[in-house]
């Protein structure tokens, strides 16, 4: 697969964007580096489409084929993996990537798989929910007096590193395909249901430990046979459970 | 001299631009980047201010700073390293660089000097007599069906470019150190237990299956405190099958 057919492989997911400018902008960045399959997930009924397509420029084709979501849920169900872009740290995002370091790792996945690159709200960025349907955290440098980046210029930056990157790019074959995130979501399904169940958390704890499970499972690549095996285990557990249940289930 | 210092000695220039939002957009690259020093030669009269004001957000303070200069030749007068922008190929821009590759030329210079960063109109660049004034020439990877970059993207790639190799950024560490050995073993040992104990895996192909789970948790780092997690999932697992198998654990 060369260069210009792995740069098709991805996908920029634009969430709840506020400005018609900034997602004609972001086509153009996309046309820059070769890419061509934009998203947006719950577009704003005011969107200025006019203002999208005067600043996309000669990228219109982008805009004229843009895909729309009403959950980034649905946006990702394609792709295994999934970047979500963050400035602020906290929670969840201790580990994360400079565009740099992640984008030999997202070309390697592409050859087989969609990658979808996810940018947040102008003003406030992607939720921790939405960052945790993410496989990876994508962190751009940027000033500590300054870290807010303008949306198009992050897309930019992050689509810059993968196309420089591609040109000089060949990698090693997977064996077993990447998994889909709709295929991870039904495994963090699974052992939400599992975690409640055994008594391992109460529910107003399971958010903050599916996120750390979330974290744990999203430090490398996850195959579909990595995936099969987690379910499992989570299946047979909720099987025991079940039957113990079914005897009364007497608390100890 | 400290990455901050250095940051300071750039001073981005854009020749003639026709919009106010790409001046605007400009101050807050700059700002990602460390960068404070705007020059602009022969502003329009038409310029429009407010969206420039509108654009640069909370970087203004550039905006209220800029230097306006009626030729390039002045705008450069002060500094020894001017790098001009330029898409095209031709007379003269046979010898480029790309900006990765410019960024540490520069920071090296920066120590003891001024360096200005040169950007042309956004309809016809810059022409052959001014980048005849400029020391070097940057070329910014681009696709080939689609060159041409908006303008403050180009001024967002190269600062951001610089700003790298500046060193002054790092990625935000892990929070929590990482699990010893032991405590790995600790885990996989549990998890073996558990794999029996639910009757998720018969004796003979526990080796297998617990390949597999190695595999999958020894893709990145495992904190202290994911392993905490998984230990967790597993023992609560476990107790429920204890419960079970004292109620007799009848089978299905």
């Amino acid at each position: 697969m060369n260069a210009e057919q792995l740069l098709k492989n991805f996908r920029v997911v634009l969430v709840e964007p506020l400005y018609g400018g900034n997602i004609g902008s972001t086509c153009r960045a996309m046309m820059n580096a070769g890419m061509t399959d934009l998203a947006i997930v719950s577009p704003r009924p005011d969107t200025d489409w006019d203002d999208a397509r005067r600043l996309a420029y000669r990228a219109t084709d982008v805009l004229d084929n843009i895909k729309k979501f009403d959950t980034l849920r649905e946006a990702l169900a394609d792709c295994s993996m999934a970047a979500g872009t963050s400035a602020r740290k906290g929670f969840y995002r201790n580990q994360s990537f400079v565009p740099h370091d992640f984008a030999p790792v997202a070309l390697e996945s592409a050859r087989e798989n969609k990658i979808a690159l996810v940018f947040g709200r102008e003003d406030k960025g992607l939720t921790n929910e939405e960052l945790g349907l993410c496989t990876h955290i994508i962190e751009i440098p940027s000033s500590e007096i300054y870290r807010s980046l303008n949306l198009s210029h992050a897309v930019m930056v992050v689509v810059y590193e993968i196309f420089c990157a591609a040109g000089s790019f060949e990698a090693a074959e997977e064996g077993s395909p990447e998994a889909s995130i709709e295929m991870r979501e039904r495994m963090f399904d699974l052992y939400s249901e599992m975690m409640l169940r055994t008594g391992f958390v109460k529910p107003d704890k399971l958010d903050h430990m599916m996120m750390g499970l979330r974290r744990i499972l999203s430090r490398g690549q996850l195959t579909d046979c990595d995936v099969r095996i987690m379910l499992g285990l989570a299946r047979q557990a909720l099987w025991v459970t079940e039957r113990w249940e079914a005897c009364g289930s007497p608390k100890k």
